[in-house]
């Protein structure tokens, strides 16, 4: 069996979250898997809306390519909204998985539903996209905000993490759910703990995208390069998109 | 009543394109109203796919700041693939119309069933996402594309108008429908000709949107600029984004 | 470009509602429009209801005929249950509209998810069902009934205003939408004074329904008269259905 | 238990279809139940459209009133596309049911997908947009026309009965479906035949719905009177409409 | 008119709720209707659970043998998980009803939306996927749970009534929903009483499960022998599963 | 990290396909993981339809508790029917999975839509159940049937396996499909070669089921304890059920 090299990419430019991510990350690979945890040199320091997305969308292609060049025998996308996805699996040749995809998945599986806690109102709407475009609508009981920037998270007061405890806490009694996903990269080192405590599966994506990518390289299944996820069709690219070609 | 100007953005960096574009819009403008048509400096010469479409994002938001810069009242996205749309209507101010959700919007009003008609096969699930996102799935009878690249609608020949032609009324034969969207923002310029011949309707997004933004400048409408389209959270933006900033 | 005559319908044969909506009409139609106000001199004097709306749909169709007799190039059904629009799009060769469906899709391209605020409990249900038939139930967050009827609104006391603006602003906290779509043509006087107090686009359906005729209009595009909504098959009208023979 | 006298109203004006489907009707009822077979004086002979229906929805109400009158304990609107159902539903105290609705109940009870075949064309999307209504997306699996109009059901040639038999025959073998509902209650009097020479149940929607009034007669359940389908509120009805106050 | 042999299977060993299902059932019997009420032998006293209804499926399927050889000409499941349902209609020739979907279909038939009223919060799930594959999730206004097992149903102080009661007084308020389902066999006998109170129709599976087999027996339909409930492929059964055989 | 004991169900009584998954699962376990293959003694030989899966569900269950008390950290269910999915989760604390939920969830993370080829036509509708089920209706283009018994993939003569060969590469070619679901446990060891030979994704359930629960298990994610997938309540079981207490 193939010792994959895994490409976490953190789609931001926060070298704390990409650490954090990383660790996440390390913790459930199995022996012999490499990570690879990367972020783009230019972009946005976190990811709080459409406008930031389509930002950190060209920072994904760029470290894909570059995880390509490394040999990665597959890719994580450790941004809640998944941004660039389709696009990544394009270039890709391996497996390309997104936290918040890979959450909710696992999520279905051990849950009849599941309720998603996010930081702030504003990417609530993004996670209920990515919920309808995945197929999920039946199985997401209620999406929730804990209201704070996603770099709370970073800031070493431990107020967003609390916020995100009680949350789930809320949302076990009050959604009837069987199981909380997530619903950011930098929440990725509270699910083990909090699963314990709230005594459902609460669910990080990073963990889940890392166990997802190592299946399917180990079935032998990357992305398919036939419809609309071949390859691009081969054309100059211009400007600063020139490193992209 | 407001003059608008108003932006018609060609996210691709084909000229001749952006030309048949700003004929198309200017065509149907009100008197009074100006188009201002652009297209990026940098990107791709055509958008096939989701690659594409990540580029052409950034595109277009450059393009958005420019045209807000200038005072346009609005802004037209004038690729089938609306790429971008909700990044660039979070930057706004004013409306955002793209030209796939103008023309199906368009088409449920005037028919209870429409088919589309695009270029790539590859580009057929990207109709198909938006579709699925925007409430149409009730309304679109059919998707189906000619298989020829999109600068083969600039290429002279005729050759992809004949094709769109012959698939418009095998359309109208075969799906029921009672209107057609044209799938792609370089067949701007087939629409009423079409429409005529196979003597149902035949939409043209770019036309479509351009009257949509003039309805919403008249009616004092703006994008809404609360919840996940208000501006986007102040923050650093590095490397080449900076420009964004 | 033609200049339209749009023929605005009020369903119901309240003279004052149809003077509130004929003068929303012109406020926002474009120099060398005309506005035909009319309404139908049989039928009910409010619409509140699957029964009122089979009354009012007879009228609508009633009102159509004597608009293209009038040279009507468009017309507006300007109930928010839109009576009768399948029939009438039968029997019109221009584009019809009605203004749930106008305010509706307005409402989707400006904002990612709107709120319906209504007058009595019972429409509600209409609402709910024109929701599903357009395709937005993605996009509608909730609607609500002031539980008033539709005639309060032209009593003069304020009251049905004042309530309307009340369940406005609490809905915009709320329901956390980012627009608001006004539920009945009687409140077609309210959108502009609510939009600024509110902060979010507040979209009455008659001025949308309105620029939405004459983009159709400028556009060339008329009903789809292939299908389900070619012409009614000849044959005869008996009793005092004969006068819309 | 309550003898049922049960109002089977045929919103055409059409004798010859009247008698068809008064005899369906009590070719099933239970021993003591009355079938009271009627038809409006004024409106069209035939329904193949949403105009169509518009006008027929008028008489149905008048009906409905007459039924009442003559002490129904529950109507049935034998006309494929339910014209008025929600109506006739607000002005009745027991149940009404539409042969659409209840030819698709009962498919879905014997089958796990059914075919709809109906006359024209047109029709199929009022069909269609019933099933959307009644939730039976998942349940039906095609809709095919005869492409004849409805009175030739009634021109003595049969022509019309063969197609529907041969449409029959073709749907089970094409779209895998386990049983066929009758688009049209001039069809009535085909089910019988047709369930035993294809070997599948053939539904016919008269028959259905006089079954389930019955039913419902029975269990002691009308309409609901709360909510929007509570007795109308109370106003004028002005002109030829004021015969149904 | 066939006078029908109709066997009210409940799915659970309890002799008690056998007895409650058959007085109910026998209730609202046509005269000549001969009501043959069983229960398994073997399996559960009572089912709250996915697990439960897999024991009792296999119940179920005994019984529709028994019934089979007993002459039944139709089936009723009278547990609101309609367990077993598909499987015991590829073995029966004649209907075979769940008493969910029955009290499902009658609802939509009599209101726009309609509320579950159960008995665990457990069984609230089952009841949704239910909702779910029967096609009403557009007619179900919200599920709720009285908190205690289905056998306090039995246990002769009245309190599960009380609660029911009160959950349905409830119902009416919040939901605004203009009928009822009870969702549990053990409740048949609380519906009419509780529709006299309450003012909507408060519907029970088990009697509208009868009415419904009656009705296709009238009809002459017969559950499908074609596709998915076609007879079993003939297939030795092992062990404990050879008395299905 | 835990080494786990996966228990890999056949639900039906086949040697030689318990055989055939078998050699499945282990040959894509990771170094470590110990594959537990058993399938029931009492129950049916193939499982196609309704019927026979309600009898493999017990046969399901009655193994998920022998695995447990072998110490298996977590079941696949290698039926495509995934029989007995939810009560199996009831009783088991690790993750249980079927391997029609695991083809499918994999295909959506390498493809944006794929095609079902599965044995019997019978079985299409119950895998259509399940697309339904999961939520991947707009994942699913096609589902197809080789037409032939389950068993026919056991019989030496190749046949079968020619058939879902070609059944492959004409549904890539007519469905546009980036992905294959093989829609059978028994086509388990065809996969890895259709993929090959036709170029796109061919997944089989088994051997994607087991990196699943391998995924689980190293996340420290079992099935949910709180709500519908809790342990059963407790009580008797009588007659042949009782060994499942």
């Amino acid at each position: 069996m193939q010792q994959p090299i895994i490409q976490v990419i953190n789609p931001n430019t926060s070298q704390a979250m990409t650490h954090t991510i990383a660790e996440a990350a390390r913790s459930v690979a199995a022996p012999g898997t490499q990570i690879l945890a990367t972020c783009p040199e230019q972009g946005v320091e976190s990811i709080e809306g459409h406008f930031d997305e389509a930002i950190a969308a060209i920072g994904v292609l760029e470290q894909i390519q570059q995880g390509k060049a490394q040999g990665a025998s597959g890719h994580v996308i450790a941004c809640f909204g998944d941004p660039g996805l389709l696009a990544a699996r394009e270039i890709a040749s391996g497996p390309v998985i997104g936290i918040a995809e890979a959450a909710m998945h696992m999520a279905t599986l051990v849950a009849t539903r599941f309720t998603i806690v996010t930081t702030l109102p504003r990417t609530v709407i993004i996670a209920r996209h990515l919920v309808h475009q995945y197929g999920f609508e039946h199985h997401c009981a209620a999406l929730h905000a804990i209201d704070l920037p996603v770099l709370a998270l970073e800031d070493g007061t431990g107020l967003a993490q609390r916020l995100v405890r009680e949350r789930c806490i809320q949302a076990k009694k009050e959604d009837n759910s069987g199981a909380i996903v997530l619903g950011c990269g930098g929440m990725a080192n509270l699910a083990k703990e909090l699963t314990e405590e709230i005594g459902i599966p609460v669910i990080d994506g990073v963990t889940a995208a890392v166990k997802l990518v190592e299946s399917l390289v180990a079935l032998g299944i990357g992305t398919s390069k036939f419809g609309d996820l071949a390859y691009p069709n081969k054309k100059p690219l211009s400007g600063s998109f020139a490193r992209l070609g």
